[in-house]
């Protein structure tokens, strides 16, 4: 048998295939006895609605994508499944990409959105002058990522959560302390950290020093910079890094260094996520609410999609776990 | 201005909407005028044609479904980060779905592949029983789990990588030796890793004792089962988890109970994802191939997709990398 077709419901119901598609959308005035009519046709002939056929009719697809600059790395990777727990909820499906070092896979997510294959999307990448991203009244929420003014943004607060791990650092002694954080041109959030982390320094009459990674570079290639910091500065006493991944990073040259953590180096990571807190509960770091950002971003997104007025930014809560490391 | 529609170029090019969509579709024959004609009027009226109308008339939406417990697990996300980037170079785009706990949300999933809203999917859930599964010559290929006959599976070698790790442990000396796994009614190739750990015990006349937890209970729950491990065996000397993740909950009740480990305990654990490897390289564990898995999956994804033959079974090498913790 072959697989049955919308006209052939049609056929069995003996209505029109508008009449047929009306039904299985639920549009316009339809009289109780077509209704069931229809479906007595589609439950005979174990008929499936061709989704793609009701997308079109509708103008959405239900879906909405992700663009994140990887799932493999654990933020993206537990805020992607809270976003996808969220959206699920409200009955949309999600489509991911992950853009790392890429800016013109970036550009071919957004083109997705442009020709109607996703209704939305919620972006967290890190590549730079999409041109996409300049029609106004898009669709789309940004978590941590400044895109353009148009568009807003979901984030912890990068500022209070800087000045909760540098503060934590200087009660714990140490005055010599070193920050890592992502090139200052990208105009992201997470750059408070880095002004809260040069504020406090100031505020103590001490001299912050900035070393500068990019997000997305191999790990040989990070451990090389965060190396030279102990070549620069053998007197460092603490490293506040940016995240959490960055922070093992330190802890590895830290034992190739035979610098005991704490005794000899403070150290201090960022993000907090589930799979690092549950592997290295030793790691003092300050906590991002994901779950809640993935919340918020769906929420703003929603009003987004029904045209209602969202703010230009979002502030969530952090917090610090301290752990043994500081 | 409006948002240009097909007609407006059929109306510019001069021909019908038909053939605009040939052309848009490369369909047909057509002359280089026509076509000509149609891409000047495209890019005149900086048309976008609707992808949605396209893989109605392609009858495929070249999206492929994943569906996972979730991608918060780094295991998950690094396999699914792998598989994103292989199928994108394929030319799919990636819809997850993450069903942790959840067979409702699977079966839901599934029917998105019938209902052709993708193309294909790759599976790597725990839950059983769906019937959708029993559909036929389904283009599904199965990372990591038993399905029905007729769906390929690829995995990493099991049964080596058990007896990788429990060999080892033996060879450090360890006798009592306890593992982890998945309750044993759940068809996985994991439960491989099993098989090789009693036969290697029954080989050294000693006796294998399996503690069994549901993958989908939280950490407090699995923190409960594990901590009656050492109640009722305090003599035990070894542990083979059957995940790092807990491997890690493992190392957590060694640190409330004031073992030491390797000292008091020697500790392996399995898959060696990137995160770990960075946060934990003090753990030895089981490597699994997760990149060539993936790649593995989307060749075989294509061959079902071409109806090509395809073997029941990929088995891909493991490797054990040592760390400190045995």
């Amino acid at each position: 048998m072959s697989v049955p077709k919308l006209e052939d419901v049609a056929k069995l119901a003996q209505v029109s295939k508008t009449t047929v598609s009306r039904v299985l959308n639920r549009r316009g005035y339809l009289s109780k006895e077509t209704i069931d009519k229809v479906n007595q046709a589609v439950k005979e002939l174990n008929y499936h609605p061709n989704v793609v056929a009701r997308q079109l009719y509708n103008n959405k697809t239900d879906l909405i994508g992700l663009l994140f600059p990887t799932v493999a790395n654990p933020f993206f990777g537990e805020l992607t499944a809270n976003l996808e727990h969220y959206l699920y909820q409200k009955g949309y499906k999600v489509l991911i990409g992950n853009s790392i070092n890429d800016p013109q896979k970036e550009a071919d997510y957004l083109d997705q959105l442009l020709v109607k294959q996703v209704d939305g999307l919620i972006v967290g990448t890190h590549n730079q002058g999409i041109s996409q991203y300049h029609n106004d009244n898009l669709p789309i929420v940004a978590i941590d990522r400044v895109m353009n003014q148009d568009i807003p943004i979901i984030a912890s607060d990068n500022y209070a959560g800087g000045k909760l791990a540098v503060e934590h650092l200087l009660v714990q002694g140490a005055r010599k302390i070193i920050h890592i954080n992502g090139p200052q041109e990208l105009a992201t959030p997470a750059q408070k950290r880095r002004a809260a982390y040069e504020d406090v320094m100031h505020d103590h009459h001490l001299q912050p020093i900035t070393y500068e990674v990019d997000f997305n570079i191999s790990n040989t290639d990070k451990l090389k910079v965060f190396r030279q910091i102990f070549v620069e500065h053998p007197d460092v006493e603490a490293i506040f890094a940016s995240n959490d991944l960055d922070a093992a990073l330190i802890m590895q040259i830290a034992r190739e260094r035979r610098l005991r953590v704490p005794r000899d180096l403070l150290l201090v990571g960022y993000d907090g996520t589930q799979t690092v807190q549950s592997v290295w509960p030793q790691l003092t770091t300050v906590i991002q609410p994901i779950e809640f950002m993935a919340q918020k971003a769906v929420t703003v997104l929603q009003n987004r999609l029904h045209n209602q007025a969202t703010q230009s930014e979002y502030l969530l809560p952090v917090q610090l776990h301290v752990g043994t490391t500081c």
